[in-house]
């Protein structure tokens, strides 16, 4: 009898092994799931569009229309309208009534990347200038105000403007402690910044890095996703179901965003290679997990360092490619998307759903 | 018969010329009516204060209450949560009716200081360190961040809450256009910044200025007397007489502001004096009085200089002081505060119209 039971734990064991393995490998995606899902990022980027425009060509909008809209422009994949759109849909609400709940949150993650790229001194953004590089520090902190005075404009002209101004607000709020977290993460630079200095973190912990991405990441997917259940008048369940499917999406999108700063391909990207340790992030799943692994402190000295030259980017993404910190990063990645998944439960089985999971497939194999 | 008509017409020019005379003349102000509105004053930022504190210290602000309040807290005289409160109670309206629409404007008038510093590289705002210089630049973009998401929270929080986030949403796109406004009709600076340098007024005229000063300063005192008016349910009529009182009255405190950054004592007044010659701001209506009627091109040389010194400003102020710009600007001022008591007609006679009126007087002999 004993060994009947060897043999089965022999075989559960390995099975539970090619799983990991599994786990902790890029995902693939089939061709025909990776269609239906550009084809409807592509549509929600087309009716969002002409809302977003009509937004922002208020007042200062009509003035230099090009400098203005130059942000939005620039591009990006739509993903925050298209989860409007897709969480409206899930629960039997039409396109018409999220489409200025979609505009309001494209141009909410624009006017953060405006201030963003201030703060961080970011030249190239979705391979082109940034709109300070573009058009200069005043017109970019115009342009922001611009952009933040829009989101509201958007949120009134929901089906449910009060609820829209409520989300979009906390949102913003979040949004924000999520930025200024990321700062006080960083392992050096900002030296004439006395407040932080004087603040930052002395240790990241892998807690202080996910509270991190809720807030600077995840906190707007959710947004958007409620807001489509919002603009459905869907039930709160309902909601409640969306929030989590966006909030897990979002924390994985994030940590995915961390693996391909570090070992993506810089021309799909769009960014550059090896950012976050040229700007000594703490908060990246890939550095915190390489560093809790690593028993010399060659990384962390690097990510003190006062200036860092190209060799010193590429010496660090060698060092954290002797860890397993990719793998592990991969299989945070599949934890979250494995919960996204699992939150659409609660709601009406059906072709909007279907999409629902198979955007975060798409988004989990994306390159850029 | 002729020889009277003669003394007729002399006796009419006399007092013609001495009713101008005391036009151009600064005004004055008697020691009760002073003390009825510093009274006042003081009772409405009082009254805002917790309001204001606690739209600030959600999220975010309970990371740093001290940096996240700093630029609040840099003073002020709360002159537009004064006139919310007061246009509200004009209308019959109560105080609690308007108190987050009256921390709503003055975070909103906060935020936009926040920026307007980083914009102008200013470092001393109400005799203190400005935001960006006290607490550093990426800190900065976060609280301005904070600073807007909390307008709409106000705003949530008014009785009219549609109603208020479109007034603040619309007041902060007109702001932000009067913000580029005043930027492009500087004469040199910002060199580096291409869509300034091209699209920079070649001269700035009367009508310019005008544009620029509306859209900057006396948006948001109209919006404040609107929003006041809407807290306590008036009808249209009695909302458009207070916009329009607020409107004029916000013209005649830039003009007001204008004759102080040349002439006011830097004590008092908390900025640096010379402070728009220094900036080569073509949009100060004593410059563009002074450029008007000076044959020389002194002046014009000086502000189209690309650094300018301490001697520069002093003689910039000695060759407007020889001009009648002070009084121009002093009669234009006036213009402007009768029409905003005008405008009062329309309003229910009453202690809280006559402090609407006092106010003007009160603001047109402020030194600071």
């Amino acid at each position: 009898m004993s060994w009947l039971v060897l043999i089965l734990l022999i075989a559960l064991g390995g099975i539970i092994w090619f799983i990991m393995r599994q786990r902790s490998k890029e995902p693939t995606l089939s061709a025909n799931l990776e269609q239906d899902v550009d084809s409807f990022l592509n549509e929600a980027g087309q009716m969002v569009e002409p809302a977003i425009k009509e937004l922002l060509s208020v007042h200062a909008g009509r003035k230099f229309p090009e400098a203005m809209l130059y942000q939005i422009d620039t591009g990006g994949k739509r993903l925050r309208p298209a989860l409007v759109f897709l969480s409206c849909r899930a629960v039997g609400g039409q396109d018409q009534a999220a489409l200025y709940a979609a505009a309001a949150v494209e141009i909410l993650h624009n006017y953060s990347l405006i201030i963003d790229d201030m703060i961080d001194h970011g030249q190239v953004r979705r391979g082109l200038p940034t709109t300070w590089k573009k058009w200069g520090h005043s017109m970019a902190q115009c342009f922001g105000v611009h952009y933040a005075a829009a989101i509201f404009e958007g949120a009134l002209k929901t089906p449910a403007p009060l609820k829209a101004t409520s989300i979009l607000t906390e949102t913003l709020q979040v949004l924000l402690e999520g930025e200024m977290l990321d700062i006080l993460q960083e392992r050096a630079g900002r030296e004439t910044e006395a407040l932080v200095v004087q603040r930052r973190y002395r240790r990241v912990s892998m807690n202080d890095y996910l509270e991190m991405a809720s807030k600077k990441t995840a906190k707007l997917l959710a947004a958007s996703c409620q807001l489509g259940a919002v603009c459905a008048h869907a039930s709160e369940a309902e909601q409640q179901a969306l929030i989590e499917y966006g909030y897990n999406l979002g924390m994985a999108f994030q940590v995915r965003d961390d693996i391909l700063d570090m070992f993506g391909e810089e021309k799909g990207f769009g960014k550059k290679i090896g950012k976050d340790i040229e700007e000594r992030k703490g908060g990246n799943a890939v550095i915190l997990f390489a560093l809790e692994e690593l028993k010399d402190l060659e990384l962390d000295r690097i990510l003190h360092q006062g200036d860092l030259g190209e060799a010193d980017i590429k010496r660090a993404i060698e060092i954290i490619s002797q860890t397993e910190a990719r793998e592990k990063a991969i299989k945070l990645c599949r934890d979250y998307t494995d919960r996204a998944k699992n939150a659409l439960k609660g709601l009406p089985a059906g072709p909007d759903r279907d999409l629902l999971v198979d955007l975060v497939d798409y988004l989990m194999t994306r390159h850029k």
